[in-house]
């Protein structure tokens, strides 16, 4: 096992070495000569604010193949957010595979396909996403409706409006396990909506009356495989999939609820395409989240749907027979990525008694095809020292941006720490840390 | 001026002909030997659903091309929604000018611009939506935030969510002048908010203390132009100015309000985008809109926002001194087709007694620099037929799908009627007219 894992990992890095070298052979070609590899790409309708990105890239690129020196330890490391950056290299790799091309008279009709119950549905979208779970084998989509959303979540607000009764006396009761993701609460309650009403945590929950329970596996912000934790019947369960992926956990079992969610974000990477999609059995709860679609946003990005479409394709045809082979399968790669990384979170934090880490136990992956160890797209530290009362912000002093416990209905000795940033924001970050404990 | 107007229609549609005869000539191509112009893009990641699209507007410019024949006079017309297909074949005709290339790797942050207030806009799309309005006049901008939104329904409802006070008593009243755009009262009362309610019409509203009011103008359904309506002070105004585009109404100043409204889908057709824009003056209440769009959508689709920038910059590259020579001018392309529609429809209601239209004044248009009629994005049509209570039902009847009068607050003898459909279904709408009043 230890052998196969180090093949593979010099595999994988001669891959995104031989990758990073041909960009910047490229950057030199573009930079000098104004032409090279993209150059025909750039023709067609590159805007002005994709060379902008295309050049902080490339930047960033370069600083991650440079060693990250003293110059950086000014900097704030934002970890707050889960910005997946991380995937940027892999895509880059892939090069002009998911570069989508979309001319100017595509896709101005609202609709996308008026027979399917959700009409703003991109088939082509649709398509991918059953393609690729059956790949990965993460969830059962038999006899399921795909509600797609504008990021998962407006998936969670429809999903809250499709499942409270119009009727009924109060507000439906919203719970999750704490920690939970710091987002439910104020999704469920900015508008005062006498829909739903956020009702904390599900562990403590013992209200009369029907619940929604947002069960988020694995979860957010500490990444442990979660259930519905609510000790009584009468509840209903969305299931928020988010991370449930091979490089973040082992995939255990299809999985096989009534309303499940996922999201291009953290699936792939791409945040700033803001699709998600539901996997829903009841037709009827899946027209009420179309309804509530349809109110909120008149739809769901056709543009997006599509370059979503391109990237699931070739993420899926990455893992199919052969194409581990070639040392190119999305998943693999990320999957030995996210190992190294918590290899080297767990070495610096194991280095003194400051900080702890939650133990995870190892778990068959059945898309691996071997036992794999909980490697969560988040980070969940605990300070403790005893000096140290809110870890938010003493990491704050030391210019690492993160998200306290109290966000997440527990106490502010734990930050959310995302493990998906640029390599060179991780590498500062595992810098910092050893000093802090020096 | 009908010298002017008939030689510049006659250019126009010279283009658009023999923009017509090379689309057909590529599709031939195409079909046959599979090469041709589009070929090089075809090869660079176009999807299989973008070449159903392709295939299926291909055919229906075929269908316009050919004659109109008995053979869909059984064929349901769905004029129900102001879809803006008619749009396609100006922006077919502009070939790859707007086409929009996008590499797996770009815009994969949620971050777009993390130094403005809304960290979500594209710079670029905020560059070309300032260079849009300077161009056409319609909008003064110096001074106000950009935020954009996943269309401007999102936008209607951060408003809403920004300007009630999130500690009032009860829900702040939310008003607009019948009839009044058929998804304000929904949208108000979908999620039983506490900060906001729907209160009707403007016109009879008349309970105390502060209230939003929701000022469509050109309005939809009927074209008017509309000012506030409340006869008093301590109401916030939200201008919804979608229709305010030279193609629909005589721009005759720019407008200069706190919080203004826009929208790609009825400025250039492109709804299946979902991307709107707001101008707001108060940095407070821009911040609160961006707040809400973080909460519902965490942030607009990136892709979708360099789609509609690209879009932008040609449409206003074309608006510009010499452009308009070579017949190229999106407005005045677009205001000729609409005046034409619009005669045609005209033409065929004064047949007879049976309907009628409302009655618009001409007004100088500063960007076209000449008197233009008002000629809206919806025909508001009044049945007159005393026998006929609900036109929306006489006119299904007759395989028309419309909107009644009942869902815009008013009688049921009117309807809206989209006049942005392709062609096909516009000619086979005056037919079906023609038949009914014969």
């Amino acid at each position: 096992m230890a052998k196969f894992l180090s093949i593979f990992t010099m595999r994988n890095l001669l891959v995104l070495s031989l990758a990073l070298n041909l960009s910047l052979i490229m950057r030199v070609f573009f930079d000098g000569e104004k032409q090279g590899f993209f150059f025909s790409v750039e023709q067609r309708g590159r805007s002005m604010a994709e060379d902008k990105e295309a050049h902080a890239t490339q930047r960033t690129l370069q600083s991650v193949s440079s060693s990250s020196g003293q110059e950086g330890m000014e900097k704030v490391i934002n970890l707050d957010h889960g910005d997946p950056t991380m995937y940027e290299k892999y895509w880059m790799m892939m090069g002009e595979r998911t570069t989508v091309v979309i001319p100017g008279w595509h896709s101005m009709s609202y609709f996308s396909d008026v027979k399917n119950l959700c009409w703003f549905l991109e088939p082509e979208f649709a398509k991918q996403v059953f393609r690729l779970h059956r790949a990965v084998g993460n969830a059962v989509t038999e006899g399921c409706h795909i509600v797609v959303g504008t990021g998962s979540s407006q998936l969670i607000l429809a999903a809250l409006f499709a499942l409270s009764p119009k009727d009924g006396s109060e507000p439906m009761s919203v719970v999750s396990t704490a920690p939970y993701y710091s987002s439910y609460p104020v999704m469920s309650n900015h508008l005062k909506s006498g829909l739903y009403v956020w009702a904390g945590d599900a562990r403590s929950f013992n209200k009369e009356g029907p619940y929604i329970e947002l069960v988020t596996s694995p979860n957010n912000p500490d990444g442990f495989v979660r259930h519905s934790m609510v000790n009584r019947t009468g509840g209903i369960l969305v299931h928020d999939l988010a991370y449930y992926w091979p490089q973040y956990t082992p995939i255990s079992s299809p999985a096989d609820h009534d309303l499940t969610l996922f999201t291009v974000s953290k699936a792939t990477g791409h945040a700033g395409t803001r699709i998600g999609w539901a996997l829903v059995k009841d037709a009827e709860v899946a027209k009420k989240m179309v309804k509530f679609i349809e109110l909120n946003t008149i739809g769901v990005s056709r543009d997006s749907q599509l370059r979503a479409a391109k990237i699931l394709e070739v993420m899926t045809n990455t893992t199919e027979i052969g194409s581990s082979d070639s040392g190119e399968s999305f998943f693999e790669i990320s999957y030995h990525l996210m190992a190294e990384r918590w290899r080297l979170l767990q070495a610096a934090v194991n280095n003194s008694s400051m900080f702890s880490l939650p133990d995870f136990a190892p778990g068959f992956c059945h898309f691996l095809q071997q036992q794999t160890q909980p490697q969560p797209a988040f980070a969940w530290l605990k300070c403790e020292d005893d000096a140290v009362e809110d870890c938010e912000s003493f990491l704050k002093g030391h210019k690492i941006l993160t998200r306290g416990g109290r966000s997440f209905g527990v106490s502010p000795k734990y930050v959310r720490i995302s493990m998906l940033d640029r390599d060179i924001n991780f590498s500062l970050f595992l810098k910092r840390l050893s000093i802090i404990q020096s």
